[in-house]
C-alpha cells in the first residue's frame, strides 16, 4: 500500500458513509431527496477541517474509485429499468429532446463568454461543459419517487443517453477546433461514427449474442438436477457475477471508444433488461448500490470549493441561470407533443450537469484552454443545476399527478374523498 | 486522481474480476473450492506479463482497498452466522483449541530458526507469524459446503477469533522483546487487557445498547403507517446501511485498539446475528460479497512471488510442513473430546494462515528483524497452508459425514438405497 495505511482508509470510508447516510436521513425527514443530503455532506467534508483530519488531502483516489464504481453500478441499475424494446418506442421524442437540449445550452454558454472575454477557445469549452446531462442525479430522484416506469422518466433517461453521446461529440469537435488541428470535417465525422457505432454494436450483440448464450446454458443446466452426497452449493454462472462482468466490460469498452464509462454501464443494463425473466439481478444490485452510490454523491459535493467562488460568484450565477433555462426550454420544446405538464417534467429532468460538465471543464483546464477560475465557475454551475433539479423535478411530477388526478397507490383506497 | 487514470483502474477491476470468476468456475468443475481458483488467478496475474500490462506495478492500492473491504464484509457475514449466545456454548472447547493452536506452532517456528540461524529476534518473528489463523479461507469453504451451522464450523470460527486476539498479543510480546523494550511484564499485561477489553465491550454494548435502540425505533415506526399522495419510498433506517456502519465502525475501532480490522467486522456480525429477526441483512451482504470477496483472494494470490522462492524453497517447505502439522495436532488435541472425526475437522480448519502471517512478517521486515528472503518463506508458508487447507477440509467433512451416515439433504429421499 503506497500512501495511506489501511486503518486511515477504513476510517475515511466509515466516516464518509456515516455522514452521507445521516445527512440523507435528515433531508428525507424534511421531504427533500437524500441525494441533496449526500452532496451537502460532501461539501461539508471538503470545506471544513474534516478534509485534512481524515487525511483526504493526502490521498483521495481510493475514495474516488468507490465513487466511480457507484455511478457505474447506478447507471447499470437505471439501464435495467429501460429495455431496448421500450426505448425504441420513446426514441423519436427522446432524440428531439436531446438535440434541442444540446444546441440551446451550447449556444448560450458560447455566446456569454464570447461577450465577456472574446476568447474563442474558452467560449467553446464553456459551451461544451453546458451540454451533457448527468442522468445519475435524475435517475436517483426518479427511483426514490417510484416513477421509473412513467413515459417521462424513460424519455429523460433515453434523451440523457443520446445527450451524453452528443456531448462527447461536441467535446471532440471543440477540442479539435481549440487545438487548431488539421483534422477538420473528417475527424469530426470519424469521432461521431465511432460513438454511434458503439451504441449500435452493443444493441446488436446484446440482442443476438446473449440470447444464444442463454439457450446454450439452458441446455447444460437441465441434466444436473440430482444432488449428490456432500455436494457444495452450485455457483455455476449466477446472474450477478455475469451482470457485473458485462457492466464493467462495457464500461471499459466505452472508455476505449472515447465515451464516458457510465454510457457503457447504462447500455449493459439495457441489455440485461431484455433477459430480466431469466437472469434477474435488480434485487442484487440494490445492496451493492446502497453501499457504493453514496460515495458518488459525496464525491460530487466534495468537488465544490466554497472559497474559490468569491471572485466569480456573479458570473457563476448567471451561467447557472442560463444552464437551467436553456435545458428546460430546449428539452421542453423537444417534448412539447407530450403536453405541457409532461414536457415540463422532461425539461427539468435534463437540467442536472453533475460530473460530466466538470469532466469537460477539467479537460479544458488541463489543456490550458480555460483558467482555474473559470473551472470553478463550471463546477458551481454543475453543482447548482444538480442541487436545483431534484426538488424542481419532484414539484413537476406532483403537478402532473394532480393534473391527471393520479395520486399513487394510496389513492385507490381514498377515492371517496374526491 | 493521482497516479492512474480511471480508465486503467476500471480495466484492472474488470480483468481481475473476470479472471477470478473464470478460475473459480474451472475449479468448481473439478470439484475444487472456487477459492483456490481465485488465489491461482492472483498468482498468475502477479507472476506474468499481466501484472505490468494492467499497470498494477504502477499502483496496486486501489485494488487492495477492494480486497480489504472484501475480507471485512466476508468476516461480517461469517459473524452473522455466529450469534454470541451460540458461541458461549462452544466457548470452552474453542478456547482450548485456540490456545494449543497458538503454543505449538509458535514453539515449532521459534525452535526451527533458533537451530538454523541462532538469531533470537528472527526466530521470535517467524514463531509469531506461525500463530494466527486466517478464518477467511476456512469460512468461505465452510459456506460453500453449506456446513456453517455444524458444531465443528462454529468451534473453528470461535477458535479463530480467540486465535487472532492471541496472535496479536503474541505479536505485541515479540515486538516488545525484539525491540529490547523496558516495558516488560506490565506492557504485556496492558496489551492483553486491551484486546480482551475490546471483545468484552463489544459484547456488552451489542447486547445492551442495540436492544434499546431497537425498542425506540419500534415505537417511532408505528404511527407512520399511512401513505400520502406522491410519497417517495420510505428509506428511514434500513438494516443494510446500519449493518455497514456498525461493521465498518467496529473494524475501525479494532484497528484503533491495535487489533486486525477483521476482528471488529466479525464481532459486528455477531452483534447483528442477535437481531436477525428484526434486522435481516444476510441476503443483502450476499451480492456485496459476490462482488468484493474475489478481490481478497486475488490479493492473497498476488502476494506470491514465484521467482524469489528459488533460493529458500527447502526451508519454506519444511516450515510449511511444521505449520500444517503443529496446527493440525495442536488444535486437534484441543478438540479431542469431540471425537476423532470432529477434532480432525477442527485441526484442519485452523491450518490456513492467509494474510495474518504475512502481515506479521511484513512488520518484522519493516523493523529489520527478519530478512526479505525470510519474508518470502513466510509468504510461501502462509499461501501453502491456505491452499492446502480447503481440499483437506472438504475431505475431513466428507469423512465425518460418511462416518455419521449423514449425506446432506438428498439423503432423505434416497434412504431406501442403504
Amino acid at each position: 500500500m503506497n500512501g495511506l495505511s489501511i486503518e486511515i482508509i477504513l476510517l475515511q470510508i466509515f466516516t464518509l458513509f456515516v455522514l452521507a447516510k445521516v445527512a440523507g436521513l435528515i433531508c428525507e425527514r424534511f421531504k427533500v431527496s437524500s441525494v441533496i443530503g449526500e452532496i451537502f455532506a460532501g461539501i461539508i467534508v471538503a470545506n471544513t477541517i474534516l478534509f485534512s483530519a481524515l487525511q483526504l488531502d493526502v490521498d483521495i483516489s481510493l475514495f474516488e474509485i468507490l465513487a466511480e464504481l457507484g455511478v457505474i453500478f447506478l447507471l447499470f441499475a437505471v439501464g435495467l429499468e429501460t429495455p431496448f424494446s421500450e426505448l425504441r418506442k420513446v426514441g423519436d421524442t427522446a432524440t428531439k429532446v436531446a438535440i434541442l437540449g444540446v444546441i440551446l445550452p451550447f449556444l448560450a454558454g458560447f455566446a456569454m463568454f464570447m461577450i465577456i472575454d472574446n476568447n474563442l477557445n474558452e467560449a467553446l469549452f464553456i459551451g461544451a461543459a453546458m451540454v451533457a446531462t448527468s442522468v445519475g442525479i435524475t435517475a436517483r430522484v426518479i427511483s426514490d419517487m417510484n416513477v421509473t416506469r412513467t413515459l417521462e422518466s424513460r424519455i429523460i433517461v433515453g434523451a440523457a443517453v443520446i445527450d451524453d453521446v452528443l456531448g462527447m461529440i461536441v467535446l471532440a469537435i471543440v477540442m479539435g477546433i481549440a487545438a487548431g488541428s488539421s483534422g477538420g470535417i473528417l475527424d469530426i465525422i470519424l469521432i461521431s461514427l465511432e460513438a454511434v457505432l458503439f451504441v449500435v454494436l452493443v444493441i446488436l450483440l446484446g440482442s443476438i449474442l446473449l440470447p444464444k448464450l442463454r439457450k446454450r446454458l439452458d441446455k447444460r443446466r437441465k441434466p444436473k438436477s440430482t444432488i449428490h452426497c456432500g455436494d457444495r452449493k452450485k455457483a455455476s454462472i449466477s446472474p450477478l457475477p455475469l451482470a457485473i462482468i458485462v457492466c464493467l466490460g462495457l464500461a471499459v469498452l466505452a472508455t476505449v471508444a472515447g465515451l464516458a464509462a457510465i454510457i457503457g454501464a447504462f447500455l449493459a443494463g439495457m441489455v440485461f433488461a431484455e433477459f430480466k425473466d431469466k437472469w434477474p439481478c435488480e434485487k442484487d444490485f440494490g445492496p451493492i448500490n446502497d453501499f457504493l452510490v453514496p460515495f458518488f454523491f459525496l464525491h460530487v459535493g466534495m468537488l465544490v470549493n466554497i472559497e474559490s467562488f468569491s471572485g466569480v460568484l456573479g458570473i457563476a450565477i448567471i451561467l447557472t441561470l442560463l444552464a437551467v433555462v436553456t435545458k428546460w426550454v430546449g428539452c421542453g420544446l423537444g417534448a412539447r407533443k407530450m403536453g405541457r405538464e409532461s414536457s415540463n417534467i422532461v425539461g427539468i429532468g435534463m437540467i442536472p450537469r453533475g460530473e460530466v460538465g466538470i469532466i469537460i471543464a477539467a479537460i479544458g483546464v488541463g489543456a490550458a484552454f480555460i483558467s482555474e477560475e473559470l473551472f470553478s465557475v463550471v463546477v458551481f454551475m454543475s453543482m447548482a443545476t444538480t442541487i436545483i433539479a431534484p426538488p424542481l423535478l419532484e414539484w413537476a411530477f406532483r403537478r402532473k399527478m394532480k393534473a391527471d388526478g393520479i395520486c399513487g397507490i394510496s389513492d385507490n383506497s381514498s377515492t371517496g374523498k374526491k
